[in-house]
């Protein structure tokens, strides 16, 4: 579908990626216990059925009052007032309060009917039995949390496309909301691909072999980003059963609501096939994925985000451009960051396809930068995401070409942040850092002494 | 246990805590699949057995050769090499390379035998067919990633006591470590009381209760903090049923490595008896914690840490307080934080019991300062937790007193961070927040324009 010879040499910006690759396909809605809504994303605004709290409460400890009972109070001339009764944690408060009497109330006890203020025990002492002084004066209000302050009836307490955090679970079973319309869990699905790539569990390695550093990582930032991950396992450097396998797990798609353009389904060979099987281009039968995908994988039902991890070389790419493309729309086929700049972006009929470049290092950092947003989006996210991160100050000079994002793994050592050189196919440059910088495309560099955002792992 | 007339009254400060407050129990060693262990807490240094990569690897898309066979080569006056075949991925390199000969290469593909390095596609141009022209000079290594470059041999590539991130997970699969020993979730008991607290699901209130807004949040953040929340329920205020469930949630413990003292044990009614049950200390027989502990919460074992979310009333603390010393060792009654001043922090045999105040904010506030960094401890975490933050200007004074450390909920509005007030009471400024910011113990307050670190709530 697409015009592969033009869109095959497109490079955009990473600016240009987060602000403008949005495919449209949203997860759906499901009910989620509040006790399992932790970072779930509510599909619409929750509001508070009633007024919360549901009755004016005592902010302190001390008496309920009338207010103008207590004017001109002080140390010299204290307000001698008739103590009636005591507030219950948990039940009907006394009263009503008459003029020139008080109730001892508690922290958090419901206020009697007839008084307006709370005067702290602290600003009150014994007086003769039953009676006490009250020595500081108090206004209408003082002391207490009205009826509906915390929130309005119909008031929104927790907003569509923000992840829930403690804060919003802690109000929501204060207004007695115990189960939230969430958007489902992004089901992602990641396909590893390449002749020399075997499964992790592989004891002994062959010649020329690597095992399979991404298909984990990968899930887990999927995991992350609050999406499921669905490893497809390993598929051969062979556009025909890439292809093959993009349409097994997309299959489903093309009969629901973010289904793929008729265009594209008419030139997917073995339409509705589950499983990718060897077609003998070049690959031994039961060869071509490691391992097989079997029925549990299949019954997940369609991916609501794809993750190709694409083989390193320049002609491993461009069988992945060509996979990609004839299944959907690419937006892109390189960004212009380091490391990362083989990445692929896709749309198929909505759904995101993000192929990842070949090396474990730059496909952590592409996928940290753009692909966690984007499974974010397609579970429901609205708000931008704040980016967790310290500032230090740069350890020494940092030269980077402009025109071009530039990924620096740096660690921290006390005030400063110290950058972390080496190849691009070294995972060990990123298990020794803390965090990484941005030297953004506009900059020739950093400056030794510079204060940076050092944004963090996690 | 507990000398209560003097313990009572002590207050520390939240940097005393964080430093000192450390008690030593750690949850034991399980086995986690690597696909499962993000987070997870290895319980030793994880060593690659074998060097990373395993062979020589080709850094970019080029040719194999004798990197003397290019020296003084420029676009002037090429190199000559005969190109004598092609590396494939996954496959044992062709080879011997003779002298000035080149053998392509993919990126990562296997470095031939006899080859010391590798010059990129773009460094060559077709000469008469089966000979290329090397228009640059290489050195030994140049684009090359050497074997064991990544991790050598017997190399630490994950430490024991820090929780592992993506990139730990693709360097352990790169090295085909795929169970990793790991400190188990700890498992945190967390118990609501308070005579006016009823659960969540209460859809009517009676007159003066609210529903429980910390079980299901504390859990939250319980969750975050690596751990397994065990919901206790909501026990009355009664020192004697809140000290029964103590015994109950701490219960095996005594007779595990972390024990604890004999001494206690006499002191707790019904000892080794499982959930509690109403004494009928003014608790109506089935009442005293809603819902019933069941046999699922015992059978799950003993807790590794225990929050209790106390009663917000003087009365309700102190008897909270009376209870915990009744188990546990009390380290303090109070905290110099505000919000959170009515914190208890114990160590009951090496398991931390964490006190939190009555007001919902209030506990959120100290439970993300200081109860998600024991959780993490207990855990197994030796490294310190990076606490993820931004950097803003303040948009307003924010008066402080010095001698205690004051959180301040804030607002991002661009550039700037805007203080959020409200009464200790109010869950909605929390939610309205972002993020918090700390006045230090020493600080007077903070002017306006001054650059914060606003910590986010995630």
């Amino acid at each position: 579908m697409a015009a592969a010879g033009r869109e095959f040499f497109t490079v955009r910006t990473v600016a240009e990626a987060l602000r403008s690759f949005r495919p449209a396909h949203r997860t759906g809605v499901e009910t989620v216990a509040l006790a399992d809504a932790l970072r779930r994303v509510p599909a619409a605004d929750l509001r508070c059925a009633e007024p919360l709290p549901a009755f004016d409460r005592s902010a302190v400890d001390g008496y309920a009052v009338q207010a103008r009972d207590t004017h001109g109070a002080s140390d010299a001339i204290p307000s001698f007032l008739r103590v009636i009764g005591e507030v219950r944690m948990g039940s009907p408060a006394p009263g009503p309060l008459a003029p020139a009497t008080a109730i001892a109330i508690p922290t958090g006890g419901a206020l009697p009917e007839g008084a307006d203020a709370v005067v702290m025990v602290e600003h009150t002492q014994p007086a003769v039995e039953g009676f006490i002084e009250v020595v500081r004066a108090v206004a209408p209000g003082d002391g207490v949390v009205r009826a509906g302050e915390d929130a309005g009836a119909g008031e929104v307490v927790a907003r569509a496309g923000r992840p829930l955090r403690a804060q919003e679970i802690a109000l929501l079973a204060a207004c007695g909301i115990t189960e939230v319309s969430a958007h489902a869990r992004p089901r992602v699905a990641i396909i590893a691909t390449g002749d020399e790539i075997v499964a992790p569990q592989t004891a002994t390695l062959g010649p020329g072999q690597v095992r399979d550093a991404l298909s984990d990582s990968v899930a887990a930032l999927v995991r992350e980003a609050g999406g499921i991950p669905q490893p497809w396992g390993i598929v051969r450097d062979d556009p025909g059963l890439l292809r093959e396998a993009l349409a097994a797990v997309l299959d489903d798609q093309r009969d629901g609501a973010g289904a793929l353009p008729g265009d594209v389904a008419g030139t997917l060979p073995g339409d509705g096939a589950g499983a990718p099987s060897g077609d003998g281009a070049g690959a031994p039968p039961g060869d071509s994925a490691l391992p097989a995908p079997g029925a549990g994988q299949r019954t997940a039902g369609p991916a609501d985000a794809v993750v190709v991890c694409a083989g390193s070389s320049v002609g491993a790419r461009d069988g992945t451009a060509t996979a990609i493309a004839s299944v959907a729309e690419l937006w892109c086929h390189g960004l212009a960051i380091k490391p990362g700049k083989p990445t692929l972006l896709a749309d198929a009929g909505g759904v995101p396809i993000i192929g990842l470049p070949g090396n474990p290092r730059s496909a952590l950092v592409v996928f940290r930068l753009i692909g966690m947003d984007l499974i974010r989006q397609v579970g429901g996210v609205t708000e931008p995401i704040i980016r967790p991160s310290v500032v230090r100050r740069l350890s020494r000079d940092l030269p980077s070409a402009a025109g071009r994002l530039d990924v620096v793994q740096v660690r921290l050592r006390g005030e400063l942040a110290e950058p972390l050189f080496g190849p691009s196919a070294l995972l060990s440059v990123m298990t020794a850092a803390d965090g990484w910088l941005i030297v953004e495309e506009d900059a020739n560099g950093l400056a030794a002494g510079e204060q940076v955002e050092v944004f963090l792992d996690g």
